[in-house]
């Protein structure tokens, strides 16, 4: 499939099933976002999760209603009369249901499934999470003439689990910080934090950086992360470790609470995101 | 000096010099608040830092006009027409300057004056930021059977700075989280978490409980806190510590950020409250 220019495109695309890998790369400079779809219930307590955890939990809306996969609380993320022609009153221009292009559902905490759409799965008292990720910013690091080597190199962000405890909230108890992490030259540290730390909806400024961090996140070897793919720290070359709060948190939250969550639980796939037609720039 | 039943009347109080102790019990029900009044320049990293660790940084409003020591950009925090007449349009019904019974003053992160009035140190640059405390949810532990050790032995609450790295913001790179400390049996956990995460503009619920806790949070001896008076924890009645985020923690960050900030830097100083024409339960 060829890059889209058009993020409402690239749902559709998902939505008729096209469109059925990762969305790197697609539809350029629009935001892609990660989705957590949780049973109400549990609604009040993962919102009070974000709030006291929002650097890794990028919080940017929620469903207006209840069960319903076509709106959100923040009517800016998705537009009527986008460019695909998307308008049309006959088609939604959001179905939370399939326009992802696969999905991770997770039943008491154990992945089960990983469909394409997930019509089976979603009901009436289903509750979407819409959250940023830190694509945004990578964008505007490339801008920068500061490209992060996981974008140089075509491959996804190198991501750890740390031993940084999350600020409980109702039945999520358990759960430590996930971290990306992006190498640069200790002298490039102050621009990195200013140009991300604008992005303060979508993870913001870097959480910690420098050898010493590792120590501080209980990071014990860097050539093996939890998640994503390895790229080198050149240290002969002045390049220091900088590490940023991650949308992969969530994910592991809904894991470790287990059977805590009764129902289905339908999460992004790292990768496979939702696109919005809000641009990176306006977030 | 007798318990006032008005916030308003506590401030004019102040504000005259006829109160300079500390506000513990004073206008009961009402929202006592802390200060933190920065030069302009800061005031867009101190929001950053309130906005990326909201748990110990319970920001409710700032300056709406840089300089004004009038007006808050939360306009329920302060009313007209309050009980004690100061809605007189002669008689400011705020002036941040005046209205606490003593200060704080840092130059370079070093404590310099704790004046009753910082007239001499405001200027035209000064913005303040009025944050939530723990008080607001000490009434609603009270009120539900559960009153915190510290008030019934009334004294101050029990304070231990943690090895919990804050995200850093801007200038403010330095400092850990401070935290409050509360005696509950383990079988009350759940009502109290349930209690004080109403509050959730205030700190909210626990941050961490139980005795392992302490590791986690690097809290060495409990019998030796940091700030506050110590109130015991009776193990054998199967009590444990219970800890919460802490206002204490920004005067902290301050400090540590020592030199970085030029010019004068104005708090309250613990006990010695900012008292507003918000209800405890309206917070």
């Amino acid at each position: 499939m060829a890059t889209q220019s058009s993020a409402a495109a690239v749902r559709l695309q998902c939505r008729s099933e096209k469109h059925t890998e990762n969305t790197v790369g697609l539809a350029p400079g629009y935001v892609q976002c990660n989705l957590m779809v949780l049973p109400i219930e549990y609604a009040a307590d993962f919102i009070s999760l974000c709030e006291r955890n929002p650097v890794p939990f990028a919080l940017l809306a929620t469903s207006r209603t209840t069960g319903d996969p076509h709106t959100l609380s923040d009517t800016r993320l998705i537009k009527a009369g986008a460019e695909s022609g998307a308008g049309d009153s006959a088609v939604p221009l959001l179905d939370l249901r399939t326009d992802l292009p696969r999905y991770n559902v997770y039943s008491c905490g154990s992945l089960i499934d990983t469909p394409n759409n997930v019509k089976d799965y979603w009901t009436e008292s289903h509750t979407a999470f819409i959250m940023g990720c830190s694509f945004s910013f990578d964008s505007a690091l490339v801008a920068a003439g500061l490209p992060p080597r996981h974008v140089e190199a075509g491959c996804n962000v190198t991501m750890y689990t740390t031993t940084y405890k999350l600020h409980p909230a109702g039945i999520f108890t358990e759960g430590t910080m996930v971290v990306s992490m992006r190498p640069y030259k200790e002298s490039d540290i102050p621009r990195v934090r200013a140009i991300t730390g604008r992005f303060s909806r979508t993870h913001g400024e870097p959480v910690d950086w420098g050898w010493d961090a590792l120590e501080r996140l209980g990071i014990k070897n860097l050539e093996k992360p939890d998640f994503g793919d390895v790229v080198g720290v050149r240290r002969e070359e002045g390049e220091v470790p900088v590490f940023w709060g991650c949308g992969a948190t969530p994910s592991l939250v809904i894991k470790l609470a287990g059977d805590k969550i009764e129902g289905h639980v339908i999460t992004h796939i790292p990768g496979f995101s939702l696109l919005v037609d809000m641009k990176d720039d306006e977030v």
